[in-house]
């Protein structure tokens, strides 16, 4: 599944390339993207550096790889909500819920990319598919505002920004489990839509 | 107002000490705090490297500062908090709207240190001070539930975490402007003890 979006394609693709990013990301996290060479994903994959070329072109490589698997989700989760035959509240409501959930499911992957700054034209372009997901989130806010199911009194950018920054907040502290994200995810829709006051 | 927690005293405290220090906490911010070298400081400040050590000891000891600056604003907001006669519900929500104000006001020192991951003693300090801050928001969250004010379907820290999760995550795009402080707080407590429905 990682394979087509790809720069260059090598040696075997599909299952040994995603281990060698599932490896790849661990280390970007831990150690920072900058501070992770070729090298040390050699050592922690156990094989030589030229066995981890045989897989990937280049370290840029997995960094993209590592951003599009993340970015890939969240627009799969708003191409499902924008097909559902429901009100712009109720599209808005699944939205954050799928993001916490691909957030859940692709933590590591949404993590190195909540963490790029834009050194590159990779980063840049990642930058520039986030903000257009935040403009997704912010329709939806404008379009419930005008069916009157949100409250008028909340500026739709700032309301998309403050949910996504609520989401993506979760990378700090949040550790996936088995069959958490549901509950993590329905805290988040708890308190994004009806407020912690009863 | 700086120097009294500073590991050592150099030079002139007081203004100039802290004229360094802004300058600092911009560079750590725009290049990263690793990237930053006294030589780069000197050359924002326009002076010599050695005038820089005639205020300041060391680059570890601007890291401190600045995480000091942020988590000073954080608990004197909790300690005026804690003085006030109201509901356990009304000090969450003047807690939250301050650390928003603090957030504003001390833009670049709070961005500091939301960035820092535990690499030094002082890094892990610094972590340890936000987790009791992160604990002062869940006792709040826990007596607001026990006085009826808070819903009960919700664990009081991971409502901790997601409020200031909210709260922190303007660090990476509210941009402080003169006056801009109050709305954004505004937004911030409607969202989250309110909600977005109507």
């Amino acid at each position: 599944m990682a394979s087509s979006a790809a720069p260059r394609r090598r040696g075997r693709p599909g299952h040994d390339q995603d281990a060698v990013l599932a490896v790849a990301v661990r280390l970007f996290n831990e150690r920072g993207y900058d501070y992770t060479s070729m090298y040390d994903l050699a050592v922690a994959l156990g094989i030589t550096k030229s066995s981890v070329y045989h897989h990937i072109a280049s370290k840029e490589q997995l960094l993209q790889m590592a951003m599009d698997r993340a970015l890939d989700g969240l627009f799969e989760a708003a191409d499902e909500v924008r097909a559902l035959d429901v009100s712009a509240l109720e599209r808005l409501e699944q939205l954050i819920r799928r993001s916490v959930i691909v957030l859940s499911d692709r933590f590591e992957y949404v993590t190195v990319l909540l963490r790029v700054r834009g050194n590159t034209a990779a980063e840049q372009h990642a930058l520039a598919r986030r903000r257009e997901f935040d403009g997704l989130v912010t329709e939806l806010v404008k379009q419930a505002q005008a069916e009157g199911d949100v409250r008028p009194d909340i500026d739709p950018p700032t309301a998309a920004r403050l949910l996504l920054g609520m989401v993506n907040s979760l990378t700090e502290w949040y550790r996936p489990r088995p069959g958490s994200a549901e509950s993590i995810a329905d805290a988040v829709t708890v308190l994004a839509f009806d407020g912690l006051r009863t």
